[in-house]
Formats: structure tokens, C-alpha cells, sequence
């Protein structure tokens, strides 16, 4: 059954959902997208129309909506007859959009955790400080919540629970290395939201280690890899959403996060962080001015969506999971690699949409088939990894896997 | 004769004219401090007491000035019968403080060329954009007015003009070098006002080189020296204003001035500089907030008066002069050396602040006596060096001088 869809956010993400979703309009139905500028919104339809990305013929509506506001969203969702909300706006509106789909029945799909703009970092495991608090009202509703769909989180959790099933007896650490080994050709600049990005780092590192929580700074540990295409590269322990609900499915396996930085990375992020620039809490100027550092910083570093064009090289993302298969040890990777200059072909955005953009598409897409339209809320390891990864494989984000068997395709 | 004095600014600077006027108030006479902000005069005045450094007994008056406002400073000037006036104010009043001293008579004295605020490195030679222009009407009000008296342009100006005067025929390069090997134990501060401070290294340096001006741009051009005290250290080639007045009187010399950075401040400024972030034109935020980023940035950093109760090391700044003498190549390295914590103990002041504080106060002695006052506009190697560097001998920068000789105490 075909189901009607609305994209809300307009940034670089949301860019690759709208084409995914043309490029699939088989299966879904017609397409709506929705932010605070309206005309972020038409020049992403601009930019589907241009390269023909629809499969077959459908409509967009572009809208207007502020999603912190749950009346709005609610009334455009009835207003538009969408069936699936695939919500890739800014980590803020996570629980208004929500609130507006269990309201309306809507299924709901995002792709980060829920932020409070006021706080950074909260405590473990973060799902419990807001999502996981309406899981209930969801079940109540029969409302299919997918959290954390886009690659991480959401197809590292898939990637986790598809080896954790496949491959082993009992799982002992997940570890999730994320390396962007790609190059924007710019002095400095984030892949996404400066704002976002920088939030993720200011805070501790949880980590799930021992059966418990455990806390360090950020660029404290670090670890080497020589990984698939994209060779040898340092990460480093780093607190990401997947982590606080993996840990809630496996809690007898040690789950990390970690995440590649290059030196010059680390560098002007000190600086930064260390001259008080990152900060969300406003200082004064001389002058009397009151002004957030972060936000200042934000407006002095590049647009990230402006990076696509001349990005150039690879990703690689996925998970070392070791474990214990018929007594013996055992470890397998299981990841993607994509380029960057290739999602820009494809669709106008570099690498880093790219995998955060496919992933929810492929949700949407199982939401309107039936296969994971479950009527309840789901981190995407309570759901089964086989179709996903195998609609993936098909719609431009191939998983490959990596064991004492060698380095081969993941076929499903 | 004794002479009233008025110093203009109530920062770092001014708390050490101020101590130096008190323990010299037998040769000049009542002081006054006038600034935007009172209580910083207050201050001032407090700690001079507390350390009961005036040497007879004597007035000071405090008062609320608009140094850009040429009527206020000269009301001032006559309210306070002073006679020769002090400017150690922001280098953006210069003009209108000499402007009030050209009205009234008074004798003027300032430690910084002057600067537009919405400029930043303007054509060379920098004296000629402003101060020259009104040496006519000096010498037409018989007005002393001494220009860059601090320690560089100031002191390094009369080490200058001494080893060219009493150790060659000719000169033939003149290298200024500004070492700072003092430690504040802050992660990241400038000496003084980080908006002045930032606004001197993000412009073309400046030379004088081969008879013409050369351009370079920051941190391009380094040399390394092995100095009295504080041993080898790596300094760079940077603008500044000593080069634009002996450019003028040594047109035959190369004239250079080396600024001493370590690598992190280096580290530090390129990141702030290649972000954008020391730029003194304003940038708009998402939430449409104008945002002068220096400004932010001087808001963040520590205040520069802070850091005096913990800085522990020494300075070394001196002159390097090269030239002939007798048909034979000689060169003398002319340098003070100064100590953070001597001076904090005795003024209250970081040795930055002291090194600038003390040689204005040294000017307005031979103003007083008569020795300085000449009646016109003057750079410092416009002057007899011999009684300022006594003079200097006795209150607290005493010179030295290395050359072929040895490294001795320079006797005057």
C-alpha cells in the first residue's frame, strides 16, 4: 500500500530523503516537505525535478511549519494525508513531531536523539530522558515509532543485531568506528550544524563498559584502525546516541562509539573549546553586546550543504562485534563505505547526508510494505536487520562484511 | 620646575605611570587620571597609596573623560593647570588628545601611534597618516609633543639613535627584537587589549628594506637569536611603529622589527585569524544578531590585568645594530631586560605593562627639567638619547649593550 509522505527540515539531509523518496515513489506515495523557510523547501523539489528523480509520476507540496509547535505539525499531517513523518529537522522538534503523530496516528520516523537547546549532554541513557517517556502513549495509539533511523544511529544498530544473530552464541563488545576519510577542500568546517555538531563534543563520553555507565572527556581515548578502502585512521571514544540503547538490548556487551577526527580537527576544536567559544551559555562585550559564542562561531564557519560540490573521497561506517560462537572467539565488521562525489551525482549532497539520508527512506519504505509498520515505538536493533539491509544493499548503501572468511558482500 | 601632569587611561599601562609619577613627584608635581570609567582611576590612585609610593607628599585628582572629545581634554587640561599630559589611553584618542595640548600648551606625550578604529594597517609610514601632519602646528604653539614614548616605539628608538651615534660611521640595518619569555599559566591570553593586540598581526607587516617598504604577511619571515637571559628564542617579522619613524631619520639602514611568538600563540591566533573569528567587521548570526567578532573574542579571553599576581619570567627587548666603523663591520645588540613578578611586586603590573609604563614617565621628567622640552612635535631618536637611557638607568629599565667588547652595564 502506497503511503503519503511528509519530510520535515530542509538542510542537507532532508535534500537526500526527498530524492530517495522520488526515486521510490512506487512504493511510497506523494511527497510533502515542510521547514521554518519555505524556499529551502522549493529548491529542494527544484532539485529533484532537475534530475528527474521521481519513478513515477506524483506530487510535492512544499509548507511552511514550525515543529516545535505540536498543533501545527499535527494539522499539516491531517492537512496532507501523510501516513509516514520522516522528521529530519534539527534535534529539537524530536518530541513535538512525535507528540504530533501519536496525536494523528501518523507513523514517525527520526534520525537523532531529542535535545534540549538548554542542555548539553544529558545523563544515560538518553532515550529515558525523553523518547522512551512516550512509549507507552505510543503503544496506546498503535503508532510505529522508528528512533535513530539514519546510519548512526540506525543501520549501525541494525548492523550490531544482524551479527549478534548471525554470527555468534553471546555478543561481548560492540564497537561502532565512524571515519569520514573525505576532504571539503575548506580550511575548517563541520559536515553538518556547527551547532549540532559541536554539542556532541562538549559534554562527557559515555560509554557502556563492565555492566555500567562509564565517563570520560572528549579525545581522551583513542583507537587505530586499518579499515576497509579507506585505510588507517585514528577515532576516538566519543558519546553518540546508539550507544544508550544498545546498551539497554545487550547490557553484558561493552558498547563504544567511536569516532574519526583528523589532528587539524582536534586542534582548532581545542582552541576553540578552550578559549570558552564553544559555549551555548552567553558572554558580554564590552560594548554591552550579549551573544552566544557557539552561535557566533556557527555564523563564521562555512555552510555545510555548501561543501558538497567539491567534496571528494570516501566513508567508511560500521561495527566491530566481538563475541563467542560455539565456544570459540569470534569478531566480524560489518559496514558501508560511500563517496562522497558520487552522492553528490546521485543526489546534490555529499557523503555525510548521504548515509544519514538513505537509511529512513529504507524505514519508510518497510513502514509502508508492513514489514516494520509494528504499531509501537522501535530503536531500529528491536527490529529485524534482514530487510533493511537488503532494501539498503538495493537503494545505494551496500553492506559488506568482514571475518576470518575474508571481506565479501553482505548478501541477505 | 615642577610640572603638573595628567595621564589619559586607567589601564595597565597608566597604573605604572602612575606608581613612576608618585615616586617621582619631587621633580613633577600633583597628579591627575582622568578615564571613561572612574572607579578603574580610583583603583589606580588606591594601589598607589597602598603602596605608599609617592615620594613627597602631593594631590591627585580623579576624573570621567571622552578622550575623542578635543573640547572635554582641553577643558581638563585647564580645570587641572596641567602642563604636560600623558596619553596612555586607547591608541584611537591619540589625535584629539594631541589636538587638546596643541590648544592649551600643554606638552604632550603618548606611547602608541594612532589608529582609526574601522582601519586596520594603513599605508606606510604610518606617522605620516595622522601625527605628522600637525608637527606644523606643534612648532607654531611651541608644543612639546613626543610620539611613541613607551618601550617599543619608545626606548629601542633612543638604543637606535646611541649605537648609531656612538659605535659606527655608518649604519646599515637596525633589527628590533621584542622577546616576551614570561609565563602567565593561562592557556591563551594576550599582554594587553586583545583587540589592539590581534589588530597588529592580522594586517601587512611592513619593512624597511633595500631603501623601500617591503610586504609580508605574519609569521612569513622568522629569525632565531640566543639573548642575554632568556636564552635562544624564535621571532618573527611584524609591523610596527618604530619602523615608520627610523625609516624616516636612517633611510640608507634596513629597519626591521621582530615580534617573539611562541608556537602556540602562534597555533592559537591562525586558528582564530583562518576562521574569521579576529575580524573587526561584524557578521550576522542565524537569529540575526550583528556580532563584531574581535569583540567577541576580546569578551572571552582573559582580562590582560588579570594575569599581573601570577606571571612569573623575564622580558628581553633590544636592538640589534649593524654598520661601520673605522672602514670595519661592527655590530652592538642594545636590550633591557625586565622581570614580571619584580614589577608586579613593585607596581602591581606585569612586566609588559612596565616596560611600557616607565620610559613615558621618564619623557615627562625631562620635560620637567627642560632637558626634552624643545617646543615641536619629536620621535624619540629625534631626541638626545643619552639623558633619557640615565634616566632609565636609575628608575627601573636599566640598559645594557653586548658587542665585540663583551655584554656590560651601558654607563651613560
Amino acid at each position: 500500500m502506497k503511503r503519503t509522505v511528509l519530510i520535515i527540515g530542509a538542510g542537507g539531509v532532508a535534500q537526500v530523503v526527498a530524492h530517495k523518496c522520488a526515486q521510490n515513489n512506487d512504493i511510497l506515495g506523494d511527497l510533502h516537505i515542510a521547514s521554518r523557510t519555505v524556499a529551502k523547501c522549493e529548491a529542494i523539489i527544484d532539485s529533484v525535478r532537475a534530475k528527474g528523480a521521481m519513478k513515477i509520476a506524483g506530487d510535492f507540496g512544499v509548507h511552511t511549519l514550525d515543529a516545535m509547535d505540536v498543533a501545527a505539525v499535527a494539522a499539516l499531517i491531517g492537512q496532507t494525508g501523510a501516513q509516514i513523518v520522516i522528521n529530519v529537522g534539527s534535534p529539537f522538534v524530536n518530541m513535538t513531531v512525535l507528540e504530533a503523530c501519536i496525536q494523528t496516528g501518523a507513523a514517525c520516523i527520526d534520525t537523532a536523539i531529542h535535545e534540549d537547546p538548554t542542555k548539553v549532554c544529558e545523563t544515560p541513557p538518553w532515550y529515558g530522558n525523553y523518547e522512551w517517556k512516550r512509549r507507552e502513549a505510543c503503544k496506546a495509539a498503535g503508532v510505529t515509532a522508528i528512533l535513530g533511523a539514519g546510519f548512526d544511529p540506525g543501520v549501525v544498530n541494525a548492523f550490531a543485531r544482524y551479527a549478534v544473530d548471525a554470527c555468534m552464541d553471546t555478543v561481548e563488545s560492540i564497537d561502532i568506528v565512524d571515519i569520514n576519510a573525505g576532504s571539503h577542500g575548506r580550511y575548517f568546517s563541520t559536515n553538518f550544524d556547527p551547532e549540532i555538531n559541536f554539542r556532541e563534543f562538549t559534554g562527557t563520553v559515555y560509554a557502556w563498559q563492565g555492566g555500567e555507565w562509564t565517563e570520560n572527556r572528549m579525545f581522551e581515548v583513542m583507537r587505530e584502525d586499518d579499515l576497509p578502502v579507506v585505510g588507517r585512521h585514528k577515532s576516538y571514544l566519543s558519546g553518540h546516541d546508539e550507544v544508550h540503547s544498545l546498551a539497554a538490548r545487550y547490557p553484558h556487551a561493552d558498547v563504544r562509539f567511536w569516532m574519526g577526527f583528523s589532528d587539524h580537527y582536534i586542534n582548532v576544536f581545542t582552541v576553540l573549546q578552550n578559549l570558552g567559544l564553544l559555549s551555548e551559555q552567553p558572554v558580554v562585550t564590552a560594548e554591552g553586546l550579549e551573544v552566544v559564542p557557539l552561535k557566533l562561531v556557527k555564523a563564521v564557519l562555512p555552510d555545510p550543504s555548501s561543501l558538497a560540490p567539491d567534496y571528494t573521497g570516501k566513508t567508511c561506517i560500521g561495527d566491530f562485534v566481538r563475541g563467542v560462537k560455539d565456544g570459540k572467539p569470534v569478531e566480524v565488521f560489518v559496514y558501508n563505505t560511500s563517496d562522497h562525489a558520487q552522492a553528490f551525482a546521485e543526489v546534490g549532497s555529499q557523503g555525510i547526508s548521504y548515509t544519514a539520508g538513505v537509511p529512513p527512506v529504507a524505514a519508510a519504505m518497510l513502514i509502508a510494505s508492513g514489514v516494520w509498520d509494528v504499531g509501537h515505538m522501535a530503536n531500529v536493533e528491536d527490529l529485524d536487520p534482514k530487510p533493511f539491509l537488503a532494501l539498503l544493499n538495493r537503494i545505494g548503501l551496500p553492506t559488506r562484511i568482514k571475518d576470518a572468511d575474508g571481506d565479501r558482500a553482505l548478501v541477505l
